[in-house]
């Protein structure tokens, strides 16, 4: 039986769901690719587990939950984190999960550089590298031979990447135009349906765990955009970076905005639009009842092609099961070609 | 150069689709895939033409509408057609695109299972085959060694089967509800905005083009009981022939029915319903607004996944070229596999 050796680096939301997602699906993986997944090591930010043999990944997800630190893991715990792992344990797919830095891009850049030069596959959620540094990082992953792959840093559980490349691979992609940022979409429906404004739905949403505390990111379009560039890089092939994307984000729609656009059958959206001659997130009118007329925190993108006119996609734009359920698929590809 | 000799098996608007999307993309898939793509054949119900050397693509399409008949290819014509091609002609993928019969399967069933016993890969539009014998003849597909792929079956432009096995290959799928007849969708969205009788919007969609002159296997759901039959093999595993489904039309649908629903906000559909317990098309009362509220011909349909929540999709149902490039993607994933 072969056999696949995985590093879960970052044990956060996403992380955690990748260790219950494997737990769930490695029989049905060894079943039908023949290939067993083993992790043998996963990584917070300041401690991590790590054996050989393979971890158990629920109990994994139970001493993080229960003692905060992977170094509370009974014989496998250990204090290094980070780069200092790859090197302390065999493996043949890194699994990087950490937060997004938008400024840095660490520590997703020196892991995935590092991994790639030791000649591993990366799947990564993170979108930091990917938006300052697309060329440079998929460069490397092919100099290497390696496969990088990326799904869930766009859209979470809403397939887009893979989709695009996989099932549209006959056509021409003109444009993508779409809601990439949940929380975002979940304010401005909540705006909408309740008349309520801007900054009393915000403190609302942080209540209920949807937006962060410090909600920058979301509400002023960065997360939209740095999705805006992957799209772009990646479906459309322009060669771009976080600092070509004209960004506008909500926090100055107002409810009375709001109530306006209503009257006329229209609704305010936070809208990513990726063409050859636009990349931007800005809130825009769309028609009730069109395709841009999903509420909640969903994501949804049209992708306008050559041959098949356009395709419409919509699911959960986060989650922590359901990104790394678009991760898994991302791993099940690389097992597919090349075990 | 690898090379990949294709028959184009009938040639009506998807035949014609099939040589317009060949000549628009071959230029690009012989640079990112390495493959030359040739039609060395071209089959319409009664004659063809036939080249070894490769035919015109374009010249097919204006030989089949000025003339009506592909015999009238210059040096190439013939009276051939049907089973006598594929003994006459030296190639590697059978595109068959010939009508849907959903009595006898014909000549679908006797051209894909001849076509494999060749050792040739088939891409496939029709629905025929697969509804009535659908294990039968993926059997014969593995009992040959070959590629056999059908995306185009259901829901035309919208990717919907390799969109679940590829993209979602990390889940497992509960049930796949949706709308895969853009006729009837068209029908009952002009009786809704309208207010007119069925009779009146069935005569006025024919005199369009959008109904058929006979209009039964689109407004009795045979079309989409046969997709809900495709669906429920290929994604969800269940063994069934389209004798296995539920199935009502939509001519009982009265304008008095769809103004009732609209009061309360809600539409009537011909919903498509794939799942364990339930193989099953019927007119269904839908939440204005929701994801099944798309007008027109388009089709749609949410997938229900364990681990990624809804993911739905949406895209035209029907269409020369829409349904053409994804017979082309089907082409596409074959090259990647197998040259």
């Amino acid at each position: 039986m072969k056999e696949c050796r995985i590093i879960i680096m970052g044990f956060g939301a996403v992380g955690q769901g990748i260790a219950r997602a494997i737990s769930l699906k490695k029989a049905m993986i060894k079943q039908d690719y023949g290939v067993e997944l083993k992790v043998v090591a996963a990584a917070d930010s300041s401690s991590s587990a790590i054996c050989q043999e393979g971890l158990d990944e629920m109990m994994l997800v139970h001493i993080k939950n229960s003692e905060g630190r992977l170094s509370a893991y009974r014989d496998c715990g250990t204090n290094m984190s980070g780069l200092d792992v790859l090197d302390a344990v065999e493996y043949d797919l890194l699994m990087e999960a950490t937060p997004t830095n938008i400024e840095t891009a660490e520590p997703a850049l020196s892991l995935t550089l590092k991994a790639f030069e030791q000649g591993k596959d990366v799947v990564t959620s993170n979108k930091g590298h990917l938006a300052l540094k697309f060329s440079e990082v998929t460069q490397a992953a092919e100099d290497n031979g390696v496969e990088f792959k990326y799904e869930a840093s766009v859209g979470g559980a809403m397939p887009i990447i893979n989709f695009t490349r996989d099932t549209l691979s006959s056509c021409g992609i003109e444009s993508i135009v779409g809601i990439l940022n949940g929380t975002t979409n979940y304010i401005l429906s909540r705006m909408t349906s309740e008349g309520s404004s801007y900054d009393i739905t915000l403190k609302e949403s942080q209540e209920l765990g949807i937006a962060e505390t410090n909600p920058t990111q979301d509400v002023e379009g960065i997360d939209a955009a740095c999705k805006t560039v992957i799209l772009a890089n990646s479906l459309l092939g322009i060669d771009a970076t976080y600092d070509d994307v004209e960004v506008e984000g909500i926090s100055n729609i107002t409810s009375q905005a709001i109530e306006l656009a209503k009257k006329d059958g229209y609704l305010i959206k936070l809208i990513a639009e990726v063409s050859p001659k636009n990349l931007k997130v800005a809130p825009r009118l769309v028609k009730m009842g069109s395709s841009y007329d999903v509420s909640g925190t969903l994501n949804m993108a049209t992708i306008k092609t050559d041959l098949a006119g356009e395709i419409t996609v919509m699911g959960l734009g986060a989650g922590s099961l359901e990104t790394a359920s678009a991760m898994l698929t991302d791993v099940i590809s690389i097992l597919k070609t090349k075990y």
